[in-house]
């Protein structure tokens, strides 16, 4: 069995373990539906990786695993109010299944057993867990506000935008390694490295969601060609496609723009065009090799096994050349 | 100067220089605002005073104090929400000043910066103090959906109301004091101890809200009173009430709790007659005399000396005959 799938039928075991619907049940029953909704558990297993990278167990991280799983699902849950997102995984979103306050409050119980579970960990550890999320937490939300910060100004600068996708979702990939790294006492340069591994990694990862957004295969890709595009979503392909266009460009860009349509074939079809024309998809490659390259630097200069290094290696390869 | 004059500008001088307006503004900006409407500050204060009681400095406390406030602000943040409350200490709401959106997510990040604070303390006590603060905060979660249950429940007995009340409010009392004893490094028993004095007196004192509301004097009350009756809050007057009747005076009683009036003069004059009929007004008496000396009753058993017993206890009493 490959090492990832005996880390997610681990982490899938000890959540059912350990997350129970007592009573009140209408606070705990939405947290164990959310939970259950599945996805691919990328951040647990990223702290297991963590920790194996510098030889330990990764079963001494179960619990800030599904800490940090519990964390990222009480972001989902807010972030789904906040863009009155009707589906989560296929499946309905919890304030469309019960209620906008069932979410707010079961989000904010579930935040507390994120932190109840780092209690496993003990003296110095514990702080430095504790430290580390409690500033990535802080970032995302920050991330967030970003972001909805965005969707109403036209300035946004390629800096600010990476900045927001920074905070919003790598810095938590980051902290997955790194929260790895504690638990296996690695020396705090170390630790500090894997972050910085993860945070390129992270940033990457969420450029290449923005062009296979656009660019991807319908065939492989699952969610909808142009979904971006149909939503105005002012994401790194259009931020660029502004800044490098001729006036005439930027008005037909800025007029796609302003309008929400029901029949996206032609809006889709044409901003694509446009993005190819000034060069976005282009620069968007360009600066997702950038990212991919700084994390594989960082990685090779972090004092772990030729065997531990690859297994990041190949687990960053296979993120960055998904189609999917 | 009173002492704990002192300990509440000391707090307010404090927080001015914690919480500060940075990047992304539309973030910090509602958590200014919402902790500069005032307010007691009895949850600080309450840490400063279980310090004091164990004869350490109360400045040991402020970071603990500001994170206990800022905690109660964002439950206050995310309950306004819920009960779609336009006004807060006189002043628009957050989700009406700003918008759900932002109340949500601002409320989140207050949360994380009342972890923060707590990282100012080391070791055994930053374990102690976390350990007890994430219990407590999902203890007013808990209690928080067991009062939003009971707004379709006909059938909640006096032990849900006093265990809910607990939860939602009495916890976080109770909790202040214990967290000014372990930054005290008080013996663990006392620190329990002078919990139990807590949990008890924010019984008795939540339960005496319920009394003045329906019973209070208007000239000292600031509440209009009767605002229970008029909403058809389940509170201990109207559970003991519908216990305690007999048929015919259980539907008038279910018959003008059904009803959403615009003059409520009649309806609350008529309320208050059958809970004085049927003895709740009596019975909720008893119920605040019999949790004030449980209270009293631990605060005697705390290993503290005499001027500092006397402090709590003089405390106590200026709550308990409050008449607003």
């Amino acid at each position: 069995m490959l090492k990832i799938e005996e880390y997610r039928i681990d982490f899938i075991a000890h959540l059912q373990e350990k997350i129970n619907v007592v009573d009140p049940k209408n606070l705990y029953l939405p947290i164990e539906y959310i939970l259950g909704l599945g996805g691919k558990r990328l951040r647990p297993i990223l702290v297991f990786m963590g920790v194996t990278a510098f030889g330990e167990d990764y079963k001494e991280a179960l619990d800030a695993s599904l800490a940090i799983e519990l964390f990222h699902n009480f972001t989902l849950l807010h972030d789904d109010i906040m863009d009155e997102a009707p589906l989560r995984r296929g499946r309905e979103t919890v304030h469309e299944k019960w209620d906008v306050n069932t979410a707010i409050l079961s989000g904010d119980a579930m935040f507390i057993l994120a932190y109840q579970l780092l209690e496993s960990y003990d003296g110095v550890n514990y702080k430095k867990l504790m430290q580390l999320f409690n500033k990535t937490s802080l970032e995302v939300c920050e991330g967030q506000q970003h972001d909805m910060d965005f969707e109403t100004r036209d300035n946004v600068t390629v800096e600010e935008y990476i900045n927001m996708i920074g905070l919003k979702t790598s810095v938590l990939v980051a902290a997955a390694l790194k929260m790895g790294a504690i638990i296996a006492n690695a020396p705090e340069e170390e630790a500090d490295k894997i972050y910085d591994f993860g945070l390129n990694l992270g940033i990457a990862f969420q450029l290449q969601d923005d062009y296979l957004d656009a660019f991807g295969d319908t065939a492989t890709f699952g969610k909808q060609i142009g979904g971006d595009i149909m939503e105005n979503k002012k994401t790194y392909l259009y931020i660029e496609a502004l800044k490098n266009s001729d006036t005439e460009t930027k008005e037909e860009l800025l007029s796609w723009y302003s309008e929400t349509l029901d029949d996206n074939t032609v809006k889709v079809k044409r901003v694509k065009e446009l993005f190819k024309q000034v060069g976005s998809d282009k620069l968007i490659r360009d600066a997702i090799q950038n990212y991919t390259d700084k994390a594989f630097t960082v990685l090779d200069t972090i004092s772990i096994s030729e065997a531990n290094s690859f297994v990041l290696k190949q687990f960053g390869d296979n993120l960055m050349t998904r189609t999917v």
